[in-house]
């Protein structure tokens, strides 16, 4: 990452060609497959409202199936863009019903394309893309998937799953650092896309030529993110490709999950619908509890969680993807005992 | 750079307050003068467009004066965004006159906000910012100044330039690296922008309001780029501000032009357009000469330079800001004349 890499210079071209075709790979297909990576500068949120922005029709109308902050988020997106939009809620411990959707569909012929959050990161749900995609597909629409905190950490095969447009980030289950997000786009989809745009710099389709083009991006890209990412790809190889990375974040989320319940915390989500990328537990009972406290704590002893993001109950966060380990995990344990009782609530949670 | 901070961390919250008020303070002001300053995921590009589809109201009208290709390309940011456009058009060697911009906003009360490129990185030609910005003070419009490659290489005081938006790069004169653009507004003019934004990710409102409520970015932010720019900006105060980068690039210029003149190479603009950031210099009349090798040859010896952008000449382009001295420069002059040995371009050119 500390290589000051010229962004116009064809040794950078060449890693981002790399970068481009690996991701297709992981998405389970390739170029010859009828798929394109773009690459686009900006967090995640950038390349969600890139894909939204871009590829909804003028005169289309966009359902988005919301069961959490992330999928309200794609909401204000495409409010903020003047763009028409059917939500379809769920409370946020509750996936997504397929039969829901395809009744949805079935019952506004104007609905051009559907979105959904793979792993709400709310709460750390998981929504039901399969058979949502398989829906989506009978009924001939797009169908876009947000597999932000999820792509690289669960095997998703985009073309059996039936997606066109799925959006992920540099730095969640990759393991690269932050700087840009990225779309794996069925090209007859993208290539519909003339005109739809409603912004000149998330402009997908204008992204995906540029780089096609001439293997440069429109605009400055972060040549150091993207540096580290090409050195993340290689470690997710190193480790055995996706299968192997979504068993250790599978042994990491159960070594929490069992340590927590051990120290008294209890997870916000019923079991089958919890992911193993991220989990929301509830505020412990005990009145001493403070979660600002807690956090500092923790993050004095070198953990780092997240507050919560739930509408309603008080809750926290607790990740454990990136380059993390079960020893990393029973550190963690360790630091919330140990807070804990430094806080005089160690008993009765 | 290489530390993993926490976007969401308080240590990282400290790093950014202090980037943001230092970016004040180099731009002559403060948040007590009235300014604020925000930080953009992505390109200065993205910035930009923030700044135009953020500020300009609902029902307004955006002058841009364009002498080049990154005025032209506001003009396609605003178009794209369904801004109500008034291109005010110059030749690419030839500065605005504001005598221009005052007869038309004088004779066209609709146009709310005015645009203009600082050094237009195309040429390197420097527009006169000061003299513009006293004719649209007087007429009460907005401000928007493109400073991208100029802002701490070239002193500007906003306030006294009455400037409401001015929007720059981490990646140019401050020598961060890229991942986001940061804007310095007055704090007046960015209070009353209220639903003008036409993107959720864009909104320059809401990305100020984020980060004076907690001190976090709403979506993530390229933290190591930023931690990157903490540490530019620590390097130029160590340099002695930007009077003193400023006379570092001068000289880098002046080096470039002597040597150059004595290869036979020949600069585009007239002296007293140019800045000392970047130079556009005609391809050699000879007939072995050819760009792609000239290119590759210099690269070949550690030298990154620049194609054209002009919509006419064939040109290159020589940028002499970044961590870059005379010896430097001096490096890359003998580079060039022995590349141009080897291509048998010596003579005639």
């Amino acid at each position: 990452m500390l290589h000051d890499a010229g962004s116009w210079h064809y040794e950078f071209n060449a890693t981002v060609a790399s970068i481009r075709e690996r991701l297709l790979a992981l998405a389970g297909t390739s170029q010859d497959g009828g798929y394109e990576a773009v690459l686009m500068q900006g967090s995640g949120t950038f390349g969600l409202e890139s894909v939204i922005t871009s590829t909804v029709p003028r005169d289309g109308r966009l359902l988005i199936v919301a069961n959490g902050a992330y999928g309200e988020r794609s909401i204000k997106i495409a409010e903020t863009a003047a763009i028409d939009v059917v939500p379809l809620r769920y409370p946020e411990d509750t996936p997504a019903n397929p039969e829901d959707v395809r009744q949805t569909i079935a019952g506004d012929s104007k609905i051009t394309s559907v979105e959904i959050v793979h792993c709400e990161t709310t709460t750390g749900l998981l929504n039901p893309i399969e058979a949502v995609g398989r829906v989506v597909h009978e009924a001939g629409r797009s169908y876009i998937v947000d597999a932000m905190s999820s792509f690289g950490g669960i095997p998703i095969d985009v073309a059996a799953l039936d997606i066109d447009y799925l959006i992920s980030s540099a730095n969640k289950c990759i393991e690269g650092v932050p700087g840009f997000s990225f779309v794996i786009a069925r090209r007859d989809a993208l290539l519909s896309c003339e005109g739809h745009a409603r912004s000149f710099s998330l402009n997908l389709l204008d992204q995906w030529r540029g780089l096609e083009n001439n293997g440069q991006f429109r605009f400055t890209p972060p040549t150091h993110s993207m540096l580290a990412f090409s050195q993340a790809l290689n470690e997710l190889e190193q480790e055995g490709g996706i299968e192997a990375r979504a068993a250790r974040y599978g042994r990491n989320h159960e070594t929490l999950l069992a340590g927590m319940r051990e120290l008294g915390f209890k997870q916000h989500l019923r079991p089958e619908v919890q992911s193993y990328i991220i989990t929301s537990f509830h505020y412990p009972a005990h009145p001493k509890f403070d979660f600002g406290e807690f956090y500092r704590l923790l993050a004095d002893r070198g953990m780092i969680i997240y507050p919560g993001k739930l509408a309603q109950q008080p809750c926290f966060r607790i990740a454990n993807i990136g380059r993390l380990f079960e020893a990393d995990i029973r550190q963690l344990l360790d630091a919330i005992e140990d807070v804990m009782l430094e806080m005089g609530c160690a008993n009765e949670r």
